[in-house]
């Protein structure tokens, strides 16, 4: 089964072909310009590939309720030209009888690593990405979490730490989880970009507390069966001992599961299975969750 | 279609018989003592009663896991006599035709609004009871919330407001919603019974205050399409009004939803519409689940 993948970001788009295995077989990428100029350049690589379903993983926030008369759009984003723009609309359009996957990028990841990855064949998982922003995707019951908008979990006001007195970095709240753990606001803390601060840098320790602060909260609302943490941050694979450690501190024995409780817990939160492919193997996850509805 | 309902409480268990629409026919109540003897006075109730299902909201923590040896069991309760009890499993002995909807009484008290009350029809839905405990149950894409356990929403760390130097309540997480807004820390923190404190006292401004704190992590983890808030201390109705201001101040715009941003939010975050018949349609709410699976 031949299906289409495009990653929408706003540097770059990414367009795939590959199938519902979760195979790539094609991949072409080029940078967000205009609506108009984008979107032909994603029909210039699918006309002629006779695929099936198409996915959409996008930048947003987007417009996911099918009730709406907006649906598919991408709505109050500040990237130029992009506000309010029917991105699904444009390529229904052209392509009208192809069944269209669209949700937001970090859904798309999430349900990825559900049909492909590292919680694959789990009904239940969250998949978190932390880098130059914080967002979360969650399969709940086997379903993606969407409800009145969807998720934004990266934007949850934390506790700080005592001996942590960092402003915050996000715009709208200050010290919430993004505003105190994302890339930049690691960056401003500590003075220095993150790639650059030495591996048993205390940055790290105060990053995993916050994580794991995080990661208790979704615990407790969402019941993950799996976390995936994935982002430019979790590069530094030096987080995941110390993120185990202070989840385990913080639900202090609360919840019975041994995959917390015990030294199970490094697979209970773990790194993306796919990787830097997380992106456009979830567009092919909802190409092909669009194929069988 | 009659159906039966447990709500099986630390204290007391009530039964009834209802029906598919929510209406309560005939209830009887008795105080939990043994499982054996509380088992038998369900099997008096029932047992001419010619039921199609039966649902069970049952206190916790209880195993919901389907494939798990021990599911249907009562676990790790300090209630005596009740740890490690398999109360499905005697009731289906003695009924071994019957469906039986099991779940947590919060849950069951979630689908219950969401059947029959404040969020009949919606697919997405949280119902939280702030009383002696706090605990929250969620529909998500019309099912509840699982997952690896089940969601325990009270105990979450919150940041503390500064005016506040009390040390939490909660023996696990000290600080947690549930340890710095429960019943119990109210009464410990003022010194006085809930009950007692005038309207106007500065307890229910700092109650609304982390109330508040805590639906906003709920918004942006669920994404619920309404919040509906019960329980003892929610008969303190002025609460309502200082919740909606400072759940908009929190999420300062950012969920850019009318529900939310507008005086719509009166009509977002409400009061549950079964009161307190809740646990007991909530039981109905599973015992229809359990007959349509």
């Amino acid at each position: 089964m031949r299906l289409g993948a495009i990653e929408a970001g706003g540097t770059k788009f990414v367009v795939a072909i590959g199938d519902e295995e979760g195979n790539v077989y094609e991949r072409c990428s080029f940078p967000t310009t205009t609506p108009k100029e984008t979107v032909e350049k994603i029909f210039e690589f699918f006309d002629d590939k006779e695929i099936v379903a198409l996915g959409l993983g996008c930048f947003g926030p987007i417009n996911l309720d099918l009730q709406s008369d907006t649906y598919g759009y991408i709505t109050t984003t500040p990237k130029l030209g992009w506000k309010d723009y029917n991105i699904v609309g444009a390529i229904k359009e052209h392509y009208p009888n192809l069944p269209i996957g669209f949700d937001t990028d970090v859904n798309g990841a999430a349900l990825g690593e559900v049909y492909f990855g590292a919680a694959k064949g789990l009904d239940s998982a969250l998949y978190l990405t932390i880098g130059t922003g914080i967002g979360g995707g969650a399969i709940v019951e086997g379903n993606l979490v969407h409800g009145l908008l969807h998720p934004e979990m990266g934007h949850m006001m934390l506790a700080m730490r005592e001996d942590d007195h960092y402003k915050g970095k996000c715009p709208y709240h200050g010290t919430c989880f993004e505003g105190l753990a994302a890339g930049p606001a690691i960056e401003e803390r500590w003075n220095r970009s993150a790639k650059e601060l030495p591996e048993n840098h205390p940055a790290w320790d105060l990053e995993a507390w916050y994580i794991a602060q995080a990661l208790a909260i979704y615990v407790l609302t969402l019941s993950p069966k799996k976390i995936i943490l994935g982002g430019g941050v979790m590069h530094q694979k030096q987080l995941f001992p110390m993120i185990h450690k202070y989840l385990q501190e913080r639900l202090n024995g609360y919840i019975q599961k041994e995959e917390i409780t015990t030294e199970k817990i490094s697979d209970y939160v773990v790194y993306p299975m796919l990787g830097d492919n997380a992106g456009i193997c979830g567009a092919l996850a909802l190409a092909k969750m669009a194929k069988s509805l």
